[in-house]
């Protein structure tokens, strides 16, 4: 029953990779934790690089510095 | 003063179904917990089908399965 | 399949209330927009008031005014 | 190793105007608590206002009303 | 720079659970998706039973009735 | 009406601490984006250290390595 909620930067991560990154969650939580995969949920979400911040700079500025 | 954020897949709710959903949501915190409804604040996100998965595959393979 | 994350303030909520809040939020799922409950997911997270925040005060200092 | 989630509706919030909340942000959690800004996280969420609810309405609606 | 937000019901993940659940996730952001592992955030919830619910109950209530 | 969620580690933050953040965030918020202090929310949630992880190892054994 757990819920995954993953953030990344939108970055032209393609299906297949965010197919893998959902079985590969579900696969470990169920071998971690013993969580039953058909009730997990995992939610990826992709910003803006603009959106994002680290560092006190956004990564929009931070790939322009070569960072 | 409750916050709620609700995540759906995006599969072409309309702005009325949106409307109702958040005026129903509203509504029932101030019925159930007495919550003001004047400083109810709810988000809706429509997540694409290839980013949520459950049981371990994307909502966009389990469609085309059928399920 | 959708995913609820209702935030309130800690005060007091029972176990009484945040079930029928549980229960009306997945109803109004699947009412308004049709959506499935046996995968609806509705998570409650009660906040201290010292640590929710509105109008640029915390809930805490809004209390002992009398807002 | 703060992580800030900042949603706002969307209505045109520029890049620089985000640069300076992500920098704002990460400022003030080192002044008020010591944090690390450089592992310190902010992430900007922009909102349609169709999916942005607040007194039981959209704001969509509440724009239309003049509010 | 992913975020990794996991909820999970509390019910007795011990710390090396969950350092290993850090791992798993970080590792596999990092073979998927090419993700750095030292800016990868990840926090684990862990929700009271009466606060989470699926089907339209809480999972208090799903236990005691043997689901 | 903004809403701000603010993730850190629970290391002993005072209501202090946390009232001058709800305020510097809100007057930001203001300042930079024109946003209303009025509906703007603040929500902080502390985090175990051991739920905390970044690296791949959770804030505890970091602190216990002294990083």
């Amino acid at each position: 029953m757990p819920y995954v909620n993953i953030k990344i930067t939108r970055e032209g991560a393609t299906s297949e990779q965010k197919a893998r990154l959902i079985a590969g969650v579900t696969s470990l939580l169920q071998t971690e934790l013993g969580k039953n995969p058909a009730t997990t949920v995992v939610v990826i979400e992709e910003v803006d690089t603009d959106n994002w911040g680290i560092g006190g700079e956004s990564v929009t500025v931070r790939r322009q510095k070569g960072q």
